[in-house]
């Protein structure tokens, strides 16, 4: 297959070398924004006179047909090609002839490629974006579904006090919060650009936003409408920089996390042991041994997933460390974990949502586990406080009662009044104390908490 | 020495576990942050009426006094406390009695730390950014002092094209430039907050901002006006969640990462082979053998450190995986990472500082490198371009030139008119074609950027 | 301080570089094998005539009082030196004055530093297998002490068959065998080695195991006996590698990751749902907030430190990666994560000997997990499989009839003998059938193991 | 298509579930292997009686015939499988009949898996040595050919001493024995073991290697020669335990990391101002915008890989940190990363080898570089330690020569008597002292290289 270079070279490439250096079989997922960028830069040759207006047009027409060949399904990539954007040059000269020879006037591959993965991490980020949006929409679901229901809350995975299993799932929509705040922050930031060349920039007019929308229209004219592509700042950073991709991958990873400790969560609450939650038996696999199994594969996999993400994330930091300005061939290898991330991440969200939507409490198991009296020790504490002992007495008088109670094998509840006077403190007066037990009381006398649940930022992204 | 708890237990702790589980060595670093905490939460308890008025200003007293004992070089920690939130309890408790025992009512270490430790990123994230600043501040001087001089632009490693010194050197302040941008997003959005306990709340009123206000006086006050103390929206998030801590140390990781390889372009400009730079003697280091040697160890030290600050990363990225909600010990392990990052990434931008201020550019040294006639071979491409070749065939008739002139060993400007045009283009002019072989005419020609040159962010910060 | 170089150098070293490139903070862990190195070395250059008998001795009597001034906790290092080495140089001229200007005779840090790393490697490794071999011990007298205890096995945490406590103990003990191997492996193949300078080579006599036995005495010339000191085989190599130090994070990554698995099972295990074991009160710790906790936090922090181990392999392999031969300053970087590793991992190791050595076995709460039905699916299925049905056939059988009884909510034993003959098998008979849920039984039908349990490997290295 | 299990399940799988947990696209490497162990298992359930011979080899034939269709570029798994295991059996069900649904008697996937990737690691790992010992042969080839050259050595990047180029060369292929012999350890303690069933053995008999070679017949019968099949010693452990993998990846990343430390090498020697080498155009690749340009891809792609394998590396220690016993669905994800780092090391393995027989050095420029006198400071010191001064001495007057060199503009060899036996030393002989500035001398007076250079190691292992 014809190269987008070779003037100077006598020899024919190694075949080693071709396989070894060639990205199409991954990076043929650019081929959509990379006709995009093609088009712009005709634009821009157009309106530095290095095209005239027919040969513009013709060029506009050709890689239009080319796009509208593109289906994710169906699109036939030459896997002869280097990359994608020699393929793309090519299946253009097939259908303009030499004309397609002018295309990659005053441009370069380093440029291109910038150019190309950056709209598509616009892309991909707000596809991302929506996925956390609907599985927060279904945490948030299951919540208000089941907003009466307290569950023992843990620290150490050691019961600590009783919390709202609303609060607890609004923990993860938190999370996801943040994570989908923290991708608008980079998707804002990605500046696309175009001049950059090689390294050094090119002859070309830098207002790539005004004279060129004469001469596109339709998608890519919406586009320029509503992504700004600007004129490079400095071309040598350009062509050097992979910041973005580490910046997604790391964001990525972080998301990845949130969603392997929800997945810890649900492992554990489905449980025999713990029991708080039936899986549906379609988000469950089972073995081949043992017949009774029903096993939360799908909560392992996202957990064991994570290890990717940050694979990827040093993948990419690795490569970059110590690399010499500007391009250099290592730069390659940062599509494959960017996409990876991507299409882990994606998988996840939507795999999740579907089993949590079907996610059922067992609320009569939940309600037994609230009968442990430790999960109201700290309420005991504040009953003291409020009877004027200094909290750290108090502290120190309810660990001794919970010791007390444990070596004499009995409910704290059922120790009698004067023993608890004598011991522990003649404060105590024990009708006021066994209503602390109490669940409800106990999640709902915690006032410092303000529950700023809103949604509202999963929305202002679309 | 008096441990935060332990009513319960009757058995004393093993001596092992007691060093192991211990992080007074590294979080006494937080001591300052936890006092201020303790001053806000002191107004709290006096807001929701736990404390009089009374016991709130002794308490604030004795708070204050300890804060201003406080002093990096002398502030000497028990070393036999657990954690510096009980050693600065236990002063307290020496210096106002009994009444310190009530300091830590309604409130937890689960949340305490996580105050500190957001107040000190806070801090610390600006320290990074001043030292960012001072470090663009060193390389624009170097620039500007430099702007005349061209350099022969690398493309995988290889001559490409020539660029300005100046374009070279703000590459790596538009990198600067997004890493300060980062940094201040991150701490932007930086929530501080209190009131989350040990998982589940407090019976603490959440405004903190209002009424505290009245008997909290002095730099706490200055604080509390220029940061926002806020209530806490999900409390099991709060003590649970780590992000802040990961971003941070990815954008270190970032910064690292640029600086590793501007240490590899300096490394290499300072080799015998390229010589386009002399390091000052007081930022070079000798060897203990060879007393030739002027090694640039600073250089090389900042490209190895870059291993550490992606190690932290992915020590608490490890570390958070996989975690059931809410609080669990492992957190305790986010700050070493943390601290470490801060402390390396904030050395490295000091001392390439001090390094780049006293470079010198062997300025014959690079004009010699600029006669490679390879750099303008893009100039003869564009130059047949004009001339109304198109431009892959420009660029095979050009390589095809290169070719000859190497293998027939004569410099292009040396081939004859009349093989030129025979062999190569009739289109080609000798004497127009040498004008080509120009640095300042190659650089100047590149119209396509912007050079949008402006330090403002470096200064809105502060 | 007075530098091992400095000749060529007009100018004063810079403060902040100084600090930035120092090492004694940590390398001074070398000291006593660099003692050793030096010691060596004045005997190769006795031998290869450097040094007279009379000189050599009076270096080695320098050197010997030096290192009898060592002790961990006493030795008094210089932080104004470089590092560990510039300072053992002047302690020895303060000694011996002129004649220690001697000692570095065709010597190099690079080779210097190569030494006493591998030599002090010899000795951790050695320390860490110790403390391996301690913690199997403990691990297996629990084992034996319970081995009639049968609990659930569990695969994908949901219950799969009941197994013997003591198989599941002695999975640890394997990977911790599996550990001790590997470690092993790279002591003994951990080539220490002099000779190398700087890079080239020295022009001493390579042959320092024969006659400089004649000078050295006491302990050196034990160590000489003991460990094979050889002369360099390639100078280059020598100096450029750090291998071990990677192939021993790696292998101490792999003991913290399996630490890390023990203490999530026994984190499980002490939940108030598992409730399978109890831990002893002074291998636990509180809560400042809760009076009621007994957190597992040892445990915990095993588990958390894993990443630290991680990020200390990833820090070392991101430093040595795309590095030039020879040695190159950022190679001083591999010392922090080495020594780090080495110290977190013998802290596990002691204090989880210490944890399991006081673990309680709640037998009573176990006996109540293993009369759940479905740990006894897989051996109705063998049942039928006997009784001549294929194997997924009665897999299928099975799978159906613990449907049967969770839809209808009756227990498989209480499942009428028609019903399960009509319905499942008419194979079923339901006397033998019922016999067959019995944890003992279950256990010893499985004939496949061999139980090669062999605690040999852990004295061998003695 | 048909699963491996399913009787309980009520409900089909989610497609979404069946998409995230399949692993068929990946693991059909695994195909062979697979096939082999079910050869084995009938064997051993011919012995254990739960096969009739005939049925056994029934069995056989049907295995046999599709392990006769396998062929890396042909064969046809079907991707709606969920892994190569059900395909495997369903193939063989539609060449047997009912039969097929026997041979998973008393087997789970959990054990079957971990046979296959250990007897695909074997294979493996024995094609990676042997690509390992072509590229040794290669790389000493060319140090043989050009075992005159003396090239500068360096440290720091900076001219240091001068060294043989075998010697540098065999620097590499000394890191590559390490490799070699670090792969060697692995493959042989990979224990291919039979019998874990799930967790919890089967009831089997245990005795593999005897009776059931009765049955067995050609490939497989060669296999159970060659490669020892043992009866699992702890089961729990066996199916958990992926330290294989781990170690795997971890020598492959040192491999990785060699070969970017000999790509960066070669980098800098293709370089303009280096120019030690030349590149067969054939291991090059061009620019589409600069027609001069022959660029390294080839080596800046290894030392680019880098990060993929220390990333793959990450992946697996992060999934299987934590992780309770036993097998967990986490686990699947070991393969993609192991055959990935498989795939690229032996890619780069094979790329290597044909770029580095066609290397050029340039002998004339090499030694132009060798005439900076600074490559034989050392040199000059050890003509004064011979000459009776102390080594820190002689280190002190060159380094203060070359200062004075510098200073003045004068080479050292110009510097005339008077003022070197003035100003320096009056023990330097001029006449003595300029022959000490030659490359040959220099090196051959480095007696203490042992240069033990033997290469039997790469063929022990054929």
């Amino acid at each position: 297959m014809s190269k987008l270079w070779g003037g100077r070279f006598s020899k024919k490439t190694d075949k080693l070398v071709e396989e070894f250096s060639k990205s199409i079989h991954y990076d043929n997922k650019l081929a959509e924004y990379d006709i995009w960028g093609s088009m712009i830069h005709v634009g821009a040759l157009f309106k530095s006179r290095y095209l005239t207006r027919d040969d513009a047009n013709k060029l506009l027409v050709g890689l239009k047909e080319i796009a509208d060949e593109l289906d994710p399904n169906k699109f036939i990539y030459d896997p002869n090609c280097e990359d994608i954007h020699t393929d793309i040059q090519n299946k253009l000269q097939n259908k303009v002839g030499d004309l397609g020879l002018k295309l990659h006037t005053a441009r370069s591959r380093n440029d291109q490629v910038v150019f190309a993965t950056k709209f598509y991490c616009k892309f991909k980020i707000k596809e991302i974006q929506e996925a956390i949006g609907e599985l927060v929409h279904t945490i948030n679901t299951l919540a208000e579904e089941n907003k009466g229901i307290i569950i023992p809350g843990f620290t150490h995975l050691q019961h600590a006090q009783p919390v709202y299993l609303k609060d607890y799932l609004w923990a993860y929509i938190e999370m996801l919060k943040r994570d989908t705040h923290r991708l608008q922050y980079i998707a804002e930031n990605l500046k696309i650009t175009m001049g950059a060349g090689a390294l050094a920039g090119t002859p070309l007019d830098p207002n790539y936003g005004q004279g060129i929308k004469e001469i596109l229209t339709g998608k890519v004219s919406e586009l320029l409408q509503k992504f700004k592509i600007e004129a490079v700042s400095n071309s040598l950073d350009t062509v050097s920089d992979r910041d973005f991709i580490i910046e997604i991958i790391a964001a990525l990873s972080i998301v990845a996390m949130h969603l392997s400790r929800l997945s810890e969560d649900l492992i554990l609450w489905t449980t025999k042991e713990f029991d708080f939650i039936e899986l549906d038996e379609a988000f469950c696999t089972g073995s081949s041994l043992m017949p009774q199994k029903k096993n939360p594969d799908v909560l392992e996999l996202v957990r064991g997933y994570t290890g990717r993400l940050y694979g990827n994330l040093v993948s990419v930091l690795t490569m970059m460390k110590g690399l010499p300005l500007t391009y250099n061939r290592d730069m390659q290898l940062d599509k494959e974990p960017l996409f990876n991330s991507f299409e882990i991440v994606s998988k996840e969200l939507k795999v999740l949502k579907g089993l949590i939507a079907t996610i059922k409490f067992n609320e009569k198991k939940i309600a037994g586990h609230l009968e442990d009296e430790s999960l109201y020790a700290t309420d005991l504490v504040y009953y003291l406080v409020q009877k004027g002992v200094s909290f750290k007495q108090a502290h120190t008088i309810i660990g001794e009662l919970i010791s007390y109670s444990l070596n004499n094998d009995i409910k704290i509840k059922d120790v009698p009044e004067d023993i608890l006077k004598e011991k522990f403190s003649d404060k105590i007066i024990k009708k006021e104390f066994n209503q602390l037990f109490n669940a409800k009381k106990s999640v709902d006398s915690k006032l410092s908490v303000k529950r700023d649940y809103d949604l509202n930022i999963f929305k202002t992204q679309e």
